[in-house]
């Protein structure tokens, strides 16, 4: 139910049955690697080109979020999943064999969060009974579609950050167990006036900040009430203005915020520069670290804050700014 | 309320309180040229690219939609859009400075159909006390983007549609109106083989017969229940094979079938080959037309079932197939 300052609160406690993570072998020397599901050591997954390999992880992530939760695809009503490609087609042909009704979402980097409200909603309100979260990116064919050809070998400025080659799917029903979503923020689109495209983290931090003051104001609550709040993923540059802009706020969130950008990669040993970014990165984090401990009971309660940058190369070309936006789940141990 | 074959139920009649097209001088020349709220004569709209132009478009066409439903940005809860441009940033752009929470969609030329679904769920849920549907398309900018620059001047096989230069929005409230949305179905993905992307009427008409016939026998209803059941945008060649397929399930659609790409042109006279498509085509066609028409009652029950070729142009080059896509939506005057 809604109440007039938007904030999302679900009255059916929709519940997350199963979520899976998958990644590349970047992914599997970082910090989280051991808990992926599963890892692929090509970087084309065995596919015959790089779009094709992020289409497999997203199929991958949802046929082990499938297992996991003890659904097969029947039971799934609606899948909710985008990607950075293009007009989504990681997500095009990633889910189109599985069958299940699609709807496509776009909300670059933070669409793991977005993905997520709308299969809670569809759930809550009774429009499915078990819906799927997907996402992917891919470093591969984010560069190419992005950047540069990678046989160019650009150099890359030290605020800039890696994509993510990976995937998390997320299964959400009206049957309970031990992790919920309670409540979600749709986030407005921000302008800041940032228009580096190497520099994603300063200009998502602002939308991070919009949606995380928001919600902790309409729902009258501290950072310290949640046992982490996660934004996904604004790297080293964009979580230290996120505490800045804040801070103006007289709210500290230093104490217990980590940033998805930040968890997936060892930022030195790595050489990820200012961290993890790409759909890929929050929805992966996601289904390992975050719903790992949400499992287990180490976190109770936390809000993922999933960040993207709105922009395009053909916007970037024409000298626009990077809008930005976030947006906001929270999670909890039931 | 879903029942287990997933066909979307509103029980809390969402109506649409307010709605808008805008268009450029092509569609003004249309048989619908009379309808439209605002016609932008110069293809730019006073922007200086044709992509700020499509922003423009939609920016407009949303204001209309306000204006004409009573409601200010501040009444509106949540605005879902989405477009053909890379990373839909015809709606970022084009809804940013409204500062309402935004949820990007992404359905190809089946956005309106997918947008004013999520708009109806979120309202007919009470997640939502007021929700935009917002889409569009440009020929400029989709010819540039997708084909080839305009200058080249390339030719184009008779199977070929012509991308609309046009935007509509819809205003979905709780509160009572002439016009409410009953029921509603998400498409899957289907792929027949079609990798022809001047040919995107055959890729889309076996995701639209899949989507009709399957929402015919799960409500048990037939073509002449409805006044009238729209596509949205097989043109010629499509709608032709869309009656094929639907022949072979025993379904005449001949009767009382309408498709949004033959709506908008004159054929013939204005040499746009198989038709009209583009996002801004069938949720332009809605927004004239199809809502005029049910306003006043000439119209009773219709069928809107917006279809989508998720291809991009690195898919084609890759040599991949067009897997398309088709939503539907029910509209009943009360």
């Amino acid at each position: 139910m809604l109440n007039n300052k938007k904030i999302i609160r679900f009255v059916n406690n929709p519940s997350i049955v199963g979520y899976a993570a998958v990644g590349g072998v970047y992914e599997k020397e970082g910090p989280l690697g051991g808990e992926f599901d599963y890892i692929f050591e090509d970087p084309t997954a065995g596919e015959e080109c790089w779009e094709q390999a992020e289409s497999m992880l997203q199929k991958t992530a949802l046929e082990l979020a499938l297992k996991k939760s003890g659904n097969n695809k029947e039971n799934i009503d609606a899948v909710f999943a985008g990607d950075l490609l293009n007009q989504c087609v990681g997500s095009t042909f990633g889910i189109m064999e599985y069958g299940i009704p699609f709807a496509g979402v776009y909300g670059a980097c933070s669409t793991m969060a977005l993905s997520l409200i709308m299969a809670s909603v569809f759930v809550d309100g009774g429009f499915a009974t078990n819906a799927a979260a997907v996402t992917s990116s891919h470093f591969c064919s984010a560069e190419r579609q992005f950047r540069f050809p990678l046989e160019y070998a650009g150099q890359r400025p030290p605020t800039a950050q890696r994509t993510t080659c990976a995937s998390g799917a997320v299964i959400v029903s009206n049957k309970p167990s031990k992790i919920y979503v309670r409540s979600a923020l749709l986030g407005k689109t921000v302008d800041y006036g940032i228009a580096d495209a190497n520099n994603m983290g300063a200009a998502m931090a602002p939308a991070a900040a919009d949606t995380i003051l928001k919600y902790l104001r309409e729902t009258n609550t501290r950072p310290l009430d949640y046992d982490k709040i996660f934004t996904g993923d604004l790297g080293q540059v964009g979580s230290e203005l996120l505490y800045d802009i804040c801070s103006e706020d007289n709210v500290d969130l230093r104490k217990n915020h980590l940033d998805c950008g930040l968890l997936i990669y060892d930022r030195i040993k790595q050489n990820v520069d200012a961290g993890g970014s790409g759909c890929g990165c929050s929805a992966s984090v996601l289904c390992t670290h975050i719903l790992n401990k949400l499992s287990v009971g180490e976190y109770k309660r936390v809000l993922f804050c999933a960040t993207g940058a709105l922009l395009s190369p053909t916007t970037t070309n024409q000298g626009e700014n990077i809008p930005s936006i976030a947006h906001l789940v929270e999670l909890l141990n039931n």
